[in-house]
């Protein structure tokens, strides 16, 4: 909650990307659909859509940017990770509308309300789901081992700036996700852009080598990206961009998997320093700023680290 | 888009219900789940959440009225369906925050944000997906064998007021969805209206059933319900609650499954009003109103339909 509000001109939701595939040759099923109501016939044959994303854009009366923000989640996760953090604080969805920002939520494919399409008949395979074991580790909440079932048990960093009394609210977020989408994903994110028009990317984790591929597409329409925690870089030799700005939380050094995940952002973004474009680090822990999770959003100093990008997404873009 | 804009106080995201299911046996899998970066493990075991749902409130600085408006989807879809339509025009979300409302759009358990679990470990089994083909008849937009693939060549009722140019947009919006998940659904829905409090109930189709549970179980909080077209009722006996409205679109005569689902939702409601409930009933083509779909909150007069319901509204809540 909060004394100021804003002023929206309109919410507008869409779904962008995708294509028609047709069924054939399925079984006919007899299930009951409706509550009271009788079994009846369920033919999965015919077209369904697939490969397309869902994306909220909140626009203002009077922004102070003509250059929407658009917030794209990690892996596991929807869109709902910019909203409210899970210990109730605003989301950056919030924090930037409130720094005067138009800003977009989006669900990649496959996650939230972008829907999913069957497997093995459109996907190849099953998903991934993430448990809250694995989770505790590998957002850097605590140490190898650090889970237990009961909250009390639980080992955290210390310092940790995650909320962990909400963790167990965190993990109700968790989707399932796929590997090996990214092209498809990515086709998603660059039809969004296209529709969007000039804005400006912050991305999260797996999102990052999405935002990182769509400003090497689309450099005239992505005019800063701003990257909390890449877990990957794309496979394509950069081509061009607009200034990126990288951020770190702490414990990095603990993680064998994110000393690797480091590595790979960091050798892509030595080519696009190479190529004379501007990547500004911000290193937490560097600056004195210890505990942060993989989480930056949701962290306790989530506020500041907003304001910090904001901040430098209005230096850079002018 | 508009002239007016709406004060936004805050928006606030959340999860409500669910619980731990613990995982165990399941074999650990080798997979690439970062872009660029090598495969890792994945163990599918330890604590996972099921049975949680999201919401999305929107509270105005000055709202009209102290009692919010929850928006509950209906079968294979998203909290996404009370958004912009799928034509671009404003969504009831956007209608009914102009007309002062608070506004929570929610995803059921299994849906969009709600996330959804695994099968069979945890879910009984696979879900449904609905095609096009099904839906084009379903929700009443053509006859029955009217879909074709090609647009162009697609039979719609006539007159019809569904978007027809955007149906193929709009069934990006579709979600799979369970059979027999009642009881874990409602258990969500029940306590979405603990945490939010008094409010007033507009569901479409399947979310009837939970809303006319709800508001037996909790009539101190359920001031009103709307019904759109309720594909179904609750198996238990009506024990008090608030006044309802109930609205039917056209060419359900033309439906052996809708006159089924029509007599069912009637029987429940013919008991309510066997209690001395109010029960109230807009039966569109009876009033000279032609062409309505399933969609009512899509069909090209989805404004004027909103209008009546905030006016409904208004007058049972006072």
């Amino acid at each position: 909650m909060s004394d100021t509000g804003f002023l929206i001109r309109e919410i507008e939701s869409f779904f962008v990307g995708g294509r028609d595939v047709t069924l054939s040759g399925l079984p006919v099923e007899r299930r009951r659909m409706a509550q009271g109501g009788p079994p009846r016939l369920v033919d999965p044959n015919g077209d369904v859509v697939t490969g397309q994303m869902y994306a909220q854009l909140y626009r203002q009366m009077r922004p102070a940017s003509p250059l929407p923000v658009l917030l794209w989640h990690g892996g596991g996760m929807s869109g709902a990770c910019w909203e409210t953090t899970p210990d109730g604080r605003p989301g950056w969805l919030s924090l930037l509308l409130r720094r005067g920002f138009d800003v977009c939520v989006s669900d990649a494919v496959e996650r939230g309300r972008a829907s999913w399409s069957r497997y093995p008949e459109i996907y190849a395979e099953a998903p991934v789901f993430r448990t809250k074991d694995e989770a505790w580790v590998q957002f850097r909440i605590g140490p190898e081992g650090g889970y237990a079932h009961a909250a009390a048990a639980r080992v955290a960093f210390a310092p940790t700036l995650f909320p962990v009394e909400a963790f167990d609210g965190f993990a109700a977020q968790f989707v399932p996700r796929w590997s090996g989408h990214e092209a498809m994903t990515q086709a998603a994110y660059d039809a969004l852009v296209a529709r969007i028009g000039a804005c400006v990317l912050v991305a999260h984790s797996q999102g990052c080598a999405f935002a990182l591929q769509a400003a090497a597409r689309a450099p005239a329409l992505v005019r800063a990206v701003v990257l909390l925690e890449p877990s990957g870089a794309p496979q394509d030799a950069p081509i061009g961009g607009p200034p990126v700005l990288v951020i770190w939380g702490d414990n990095i050094e603990t993680s064998a998997l994110w000393q690797r995940y480091r590595a790979t952002a960091e050798a892509y973004l030595g080519r696009l320093r190479d190529a004379g474009r501007a990547v500004d680090v911000i290193d937490l822990p560097a600056r004195g700023v210890r505990g942060n999770s993989h989480f930056l959003m949701m962290d306790r100093n989530s506020a500041e680290i907003a304001a910090m990008v904001g901040g430098w997404v209005a230096e850079s873009v002018g």
